[in-house]
C-alpha cells in the first residue's frame, strides 16, 4: 500500500474522442492534487474515487451463504412478477422459468447463470473524456439527488421545482469538483408538460455538463427519446458500441417488476446502456423489518431483475441496486441515518460483489425538513457507510432532503464539501519519504512546534482537506461575522457558484441537432400534465 | 456470526458487590433490548458496548512494520523529555535506559518490554456493579466531553461553566442509555476555587451518578485527593486491588511529558488505576502535516508514557490514547471531521492492537461554535470513524462544542442519540430464523406490504432505532408544530431529563465520609483562582 500518485490522476478510460465529445478537461496534476485537498471550485475536478482499502463488512461466509440461500428458495418457490409485460414473460419462459400467469418461478442458479455475460464493471462515456467514469471494480462516482418535486429555494422557500431548478444543480453538479456525474432527475421540472420534460431534462445534462448523466425511465418512448439524443450528441456508431447512459430501475418491491420499468429497462439494456436494478426498500413496509430478511428480498429482486436484463441483450450493464430505509413504527414515514438501513447497505454491497455486479446504494440521505443537525447527522451516517462498503454508484450523493421530496441548494453546497473528505479519505496513506515526515521529526525534536519547520512549508498547501464550508475561526470572529450557521454559508457559495457558471463549449451543429429533434417531438404530442 | 443475545446481556464483571456499590440497576432483558433499540430515556441504561465486526483498517503489515520502526528511531535517537520530574529520570536510568538531561533515549525494544506487564484488558468498577465496564479487547465504553471552560446553555448563552453545569451534565450522563462512564471534567467549574474544585467535581461524579468515573491530574496531590474519595466510596482495600477510576495523562507533544502530568500518572499508577496516555495532537503544530509522520511521532510517544507507568507499578493499566485533530493552515485553528485525523484514528487504533494496549480516540468533536449542521457532519464524521477502529474508552462522545471550549446541553443530547445508534449497529445481524423473515416473505408474496404481517407486528417494537431527537413526520406536521430544527428538540428534552432526574441511592456513612472529608481539605488550604 505504498503510496502513488495513481489513484488521484486517473487518467481517463475508454475509446477516443468524437464529434460531440470535447477535449477540455485534462487536469493538470497540481490542480488536481489541490482540488483533492479542498472544497475546491469551479474548474478543479476531479476524476471518481478509485479506492485503496478493502470495503467494511457485516456478514461473514455463513451468514452470506445463508442469506444466498434463502433467496434462491424465494425466487424458485414464491417468485417474482412481471407485470403487464408479455414479451418479458415469453423471455423468461423460453430462458426455462416456470411462469404461472404474471408469477415467474426460476430454478435454482438460473438467474445466476444469466448473468455471467453482465459485467462486473464498464466505463460510462461523458462527451468530455476525461469525465469519463468506471463503474465497478474499487472505482466510487458520485452522482446528484434523483427525483424530488419539490426544492428549498434560496430564498428559503419551500415550493414545486422547475426546469430553471433543474438546470440550476445541473450548473452545480457540474461545477462541484467531487461529483463525478450528472446524474438524472435532480428534480422534477413540473412546469414542463409530463410528457415532454424528458426532452428538457436531457438536454440541459448534455448542454450544460460535460459529466455523464442518467437516461429518462417514466415510458419506453421517453427512454427512445433519450437514446436518440446520445446518439445526436456521441454519434450513432460510437452509442451502439458503448455506453452512454445510466439508467434507474426501480423494483416494485415486494417482488414485483411493472410495464413502466421493464419497458425502459428493455429499450437500455437492447441499445446496450445500463440499467441499475433498484429494489426500493422502506423495511417494514415494503421488506420484511429485519436487515436478514431484507436482505435476502433484495437479492431475489436483484438476481431476477438483472437477469432480465441479460435475456433482452447479453453483455449489457446491469448494476445491484440497493435502495435501504426503515419505517417509523409510529408514524410509517422512512427514516435516514439510522443503524439498521446500514447494515443492509453493507449487507447488500457483500452480495454484490459476490453476483459479480457493480453495486448501487446510499447518498446523503435525511428525513428532516431544513438543513439542519439532523440533516448532517443522517447523510453523514449514510454516506459514511455507503463509501466505507464499498460502493460502486453513489446516487443521491449531494442535495437531497425530506426524504427525498426536496432538492436542497444548500444541502447540496454541503453535501458536495463531506463528498471531497470521503475523496480525500480513499486516498492512500502517503508512506513515501516525505510521508513518513522523519526529517522534520528529527527537525523540530521535543518542546517546539511543526508551524513554521521546513516540511511544514513544502507541505501545508495540501497537507489537508479544506472545507469550503465550516467555519474553524475563533468564536470572536465568528460573533463579528454574525453568527452565522453552516447553512447560510452554503446559500451564499450556491448563489456564489451560479452567478460565476460557464456553459463547457458545445459543437454549434450538435447544439442545433439537439434543438431539432426536442422541437420535432414536442410538437408530435399534446401536453399532458397527468 | 449467528445472532445471541449475548453481545448485548453484558453480565457484568469483576468482583462482588461491597460498600458504597448499589445492586440498584440491574437490567431486564426486555427493558435492555428495548433500550437497544430507542433513543431510550432514565432507567433504561445500556451495558458498554461489545463489538462483534473486526475493526476498519488503514493500514497493511507493511505500512505498519514502517511506522513501528520509525518509532524506534523516534525514541532511540531524539528520545522523549521527562520533565522537571527527577524521580522519572531516575526510574529511566535504572531501567536501562540513556538519560541525557532531562532527555530519555531508549534502546531498541526497551518500552515494548516494559510494556509486557501492562493489562491487553481490564474492569473498571463502578459502585454500581451493572455500570462497571470492560477496557480493552472488543468493548467500547463512551463518555462525556471532557476539559470545557464554556457552556451553551438552554436559554442559548454562551457562558463560563459553573458547579451546576457540571452536575447537570453528570445527571444528563447518568440518565443517557448509550453513555457508559461519567467521564471527568463534563466541564470546567470556574465558579469554585481552581485549587478545590476537583474535590466537587469528583463528588459529583459519586453522589449524581453510579457510572464509573475520571479523577484529577491537574495536580498530585488532587489525584491523591481522588483516591482517597474512591477509597470512602469503595473501600480501601477493594481499591487496592481494583481499577475504580481512569485518568487522562496527555504527552505535551511533540515528545515531551511534564512535570503535572508525570506527577498525577506517578500517583494513579501507584495506585493501581488505570492511566489514558494520550498524546495531544493537532497535526501541523504538535505534530507533522502528514498522516504517517503524526503516527509515527504518536507511537513513539505513547510507547515512552506508557512504558512509564509500568516502570512506576508494573501491572498498572494503561492505554494508548491518541486526541487526532488537524489545523487550518490558513488560521492556525483546531479542524475536525475531515479525513486526515481519522486516518490517524484507524492508524492509532491498529498500531494500539499491535502493541496490546487497550484504545482511546475520537469522540463526537467538532469546531462549530452552535449545534448546527457544520457540527453534525464534523461529529458523525469522527464517531463513525472511532467506532468503526475498535476504540475502547471514547472520551468526548456527548456534548463537545467549539473545538472543545464549550460544553453544550443541545449538543449533549443529539450526540447520546447518535451513540445509541452506534451501540445498535455494533450488535450483530439477526440470523436466526426471525432475523430471516422467510415466513414474513412467504405471508406476504408479491405485491403487497408488510406492515400488518405478522412477523411485522411480532418484531416492529424493537425492529429499528428510535431517534429521540429526529422529527420524521410530514412536512405539514413540523410546519404545524412550529418547524422546529434539531437543536430546539434537543433542547426541550434537556430540559425534560433535568426536571425528572432522580439521584442513585447512596449509603449515608458513605456520603458523610464523603462530605467530610472534601470540608476538612478545603479547610485546610486557602482559595486560589490561578
Amino acid at each position: 500500500m505504498i503510496a502513488t500518485a495513481a489513484a488521484e490522476t486517473g487518467e481517463g478510460t475508454g475509446d477516443q474522442p468524437r464529434r460531440g465529445r470535447t477535449g477540455r478537461g485534462e487536469r493538470g496534476g497540481a490542480a488536481a492534487r489541490r482540488a483533492a485537498r479542498t472544497g475546491g471550485g469551479p474548474g478543479e475536478q476531479l476524476t471518481y474515487i478509485r479506492r485503496v482499502l478493502k470495503p467494511f463488512e457485516v456478514l461473514d461466509e455463513e451468514g452470506l451463504a445463508l442469506i444466498e440461500a434463502n433467496a434462491d428458495t424465494v425466487l424458485e418457490e414464491i417468485g417474482i412478477e412481471f407485470r403487464d409485460d408479455a414479451e418479458a414473460l415469453a423471455l423468461w419462459k423460453d430462458a426455462g422459468a416456470d411462469v404461472r400467469g404474471e408469477r415467474v418461478h426460476f430454478p435454482k442458479g438460473l438467474c445466476r447463470t444469466l448473468l455471467k455475460t453482465a459485467p462486473a464493471t464498464f466505463t460510462q462515456h461523458a462527451r468530455n473524456p476525461a469525465r469519463s467514469v468506471e463503474i465497478g471494480g474499487n472505482a466510487t462516482v458520485f452522482a446528484p439527488v434523483y427525483g424530488p418535486p419539490f426544492v428549498r429555494d434560496l430564498e428559503g422557500n419551500r415550493r414545486y421545482a422547475t426546469i430553471e431548478d433543474f438546470r440550476n444543480f445541473v450548473k452545480l453538479a457540474y461545477m462541484a469538483p467531487s461529483i463525478h456525474h450528472s446524474g438524472g432527475t435532480v428534480c422534477e421540472p413540473v412546469d414542463v408538460p409530463v410528457n415532454k420534460r424528458h426532452l428538457d431534462m436531457v438536454f440541459a445534462h448534455m448542454r450544460y455538463s460535460d459529466k455523464p448523466f442518467m437516461g429518462s425511465v417514466t415510458a419506453p418512448e421517453r427512454a427512445e427519446d433519450t437514446v436518440a439524443m446520445a446518439k445526436i450528441l456521441f454519434g450513432e456508431e460510437f452509442v451502439d458500441n458503448n455506453t452512454v447512459v445510466i439508467n434507474l430501475i426501480n423494483a416494485n418491491s415486494p417482488m414485483v417488476f411493472d410495464e413502466t420499468m421493464l419497458g425502459a429497462a428493455k429499450v437500455y439494456a437492447r441499445a446496450n446502456q445500463a440499467c441499475i436494478v433498484t429494489p426500493f426498500i422502506l423495511a417494514g413496509a415494503m421488506s420484511p423489518v429485519t436487515v436478514a430478511g431484507t436482505l435476502t428480498q433484495v437479492l431475489a429482486e436483484v438476481l431476477a431483475g438483472a437477469a432480465f436484463t441479460q435475456l433482452v441483450r447479453p453483455g449489457a450493464p446491469v448494476l445491484f441496486g440497493t435502495f435501504a430505509s426503515s419505517i417509523s413504527m409510529q408514524s410509517g414515514a422512512p427514516t435516514f441515518g439510522t443503524p439498521e438501513p446500514s447494515l443492509v447497505s453493507y449487507g447488500a454491497a457483500q452480495l454484490a460483489r459476490r453476483a459479480g455486479l457493480p453495486f448501487r446504494t446510499g447518498g446523503s440521505l435525511t428525513g428532516s425538513k431544513v438543513a439542519d443537525a439532523q440533516a448532517a447527522y443522517e447523510s453523514a451516517n449514510t454516506l459514511n457507510s455507503t463509501v466505507l462498503a464499498g460502493t460502486n454508484f453513489v446516487l443521491h450523493a449531494a442535495g437531497w432532503l425530506e426524504g427525498g421530496l426536496v432538492s436542497s441548494y444548500e444541502k447540496f453546497m454541503m453535501d458536495i464539501d463531506q463528498l471531497g473528505m470521503q475523496q480525500r479519505f480513499c486516498q492512500p496513506v502517503d508512506l513515501s519519504e516525505n510521508g513518513q515526515a522523519m526529517d522534520a521529526i528529527r527537525e523540530v525534536g521535543p518542546g517546539s512546534h511543526y508551524l513554521g519547520c521546513s516540511h511544514t512549508q513544502a507541505n501545508f498547501q495540501t497537507a489537508f482537506y479544506r472545507s469550503s464550508i465550516a467555519d474553524n475561526n475563533s468564536y470572536e470572529q465568528w460573533a463579528a461575522e454574525g453568527e452565522k450557521a453552516a447553512h447560510q454559508r452554503a446559500n451564499q457559495l450556491a448563489r456564489q457558484w451560479l452567478e460565476t457558471y460557464q456553459a463547457p463549449p458545445l459543437d454549434a451543429g450538435i447544439e442545433e441537432g439537439l434543438v431539432d429533434f426536442i422541437a420535432r417531438r414536442k410538437e408530435s404530442m399534446p401536453d399532458a400534465f397527468t
